[in-house]
């Protein structure tokens, strides 16, 4: 028997549909420059990634920590920073706006002309650990056009939960074998695939800088592999 | 003090985006075309309308049914209505899909230019009873750019239920005087009148074909009127 036709793409976002390092830190100069402080932006942003948002997320889809959203854990991580870093000068509606510099990060130059190619062949829409509101004012901020919005408040739960991708699957009246998730990262492939779902992972050498930690590969390769959403099309025949 | 500055438009779907009595009557006249049966299709997709939706989800959003998806409720009423009509000669496959003839709906034809227009002073999403599935194949299918889907599924209530108007604005981040929900119909902007929304009404004089019940005025005008989307743009300076 055939595998089914995939007729959904689902992307990761954060890092494999943008680019948040380079977003965050360009924000941050900014700020050196209007405020006179001065800070490695580049370890900032890596510090509100890695300890503001991924070791949370990971806490709460293991089911050690209540679910809250993404602006929320971001902000709490934003204020220590600011702090540990002698950031001064900032008003509250300067710190609101910077902490939404989530909302606003640019997406890799091949995402926009691969996405345009992929949504005439499938349904494409985020999957990602991000909030609702804030993947709608990113994908209109870098002209994502997606199909709808998947994201982690809507399920109360965070990748890689294997819930939130059998209830994305049931939101769009699919099978998961009708699915293909499409990530950066292989924790969030190896949980789409143990649900049924089809894989593409695509390689962001650049997402923690150009001295940053590389993905690790997987023990098991995935449906598709490629180094750019241009690519992906090509291979997906879009 | 002044009212808050709307951030986003808020649409109704069936009826006001969309012609769903004509886009069910043209499908209707293919399947007299291939089968030979004779049907009032006018009539059909009236009963279809006001006995297998609307007579449900308002029974629904009043808690005296349980919830169902709506392309579930279309099921059960096309069954029913292809029998009364002796509509036979249909294989499954072709009567699911008839039954998702409510996801290829036509929009008005001043639908797509009025939501491009819009779209680019204020976040546009449908928060319609229809399906979150059904609402993303519409989209696809008619070109309706909107920014993020808002569907009855994703809350499991339907409208004029006050509490889907104030999740949608919850999952905004936004309150509700900030959100102008968009109706051709009374009742629902009533609705999203009485949990702080702003409303804006479009004429849709024929919703119901060209000798169908009209649309009854509000006793206490809306914020906004217009008789099409290209004059909503025009009167929210979009």
């Amino acid at each position: 028997m055939d595998a089914p036709q995939v007729k959904a793409l689902l992307f990761d976002v954060f890092g494999t549909v943008v680019d948040w390092r380079t977003t965050v830190i360009r924000e941050g100069q900014a700020i050196s420059q209007s405020t006179g402080c001065q800070v490695d932006w580049g370890q900032f942003a890596d510090m509100w990634r890695k300890e503001g948002y991924l070791a949370q997320i990971f806490r709460i889809a293991r089911g050690e920590q209540q679910y809250e959203k993404v602006d929320v854990l971001h902000r709490r991580k934003l204020d220590l920073l600011l702090a540990e870093h002698h950031v001064a000068g900032l008003s509250e509606e300067e710190i609101l706006h910077f902490n939404r510099v989530w909302h606003r990060l640019q997406p890799w130059p091949d995402a926009v002309p691969g996405l345009a190619r992929l949504r005439t062949k499938f349904l494409v829409a985020p999957l990602s650990n991000g909030d609702f509101i804030l993947l709608t004012n990113m994908a209109k901020h870098g002209g994502l056009l997606w199909d709808c919005i998947l994201s982690s408040d809507m399920f109360q739960k965070f990748k890689p939960n294997r819930d939130i991708y059998l209830e994305a699957a049931k939101l769009l009246d699919l099978a998961p074998a009708e699915v293909m998730m499409v990530a950066a990262h292989v924790v969030d492939l190896e949980a789409a695939r143990s649900v049924g779902m089809r894989t593409a992972y695509v390689d962001r050498p650049l997402e923690f800088g150009p001295e940053g930690v590389r993905e690790s590969p997987s023990k098991t390769p995935f449906d598709v592999s490629a180094t750019s959403f241009v690519e992906l099309a090509d291979k997906l025949k879009a």
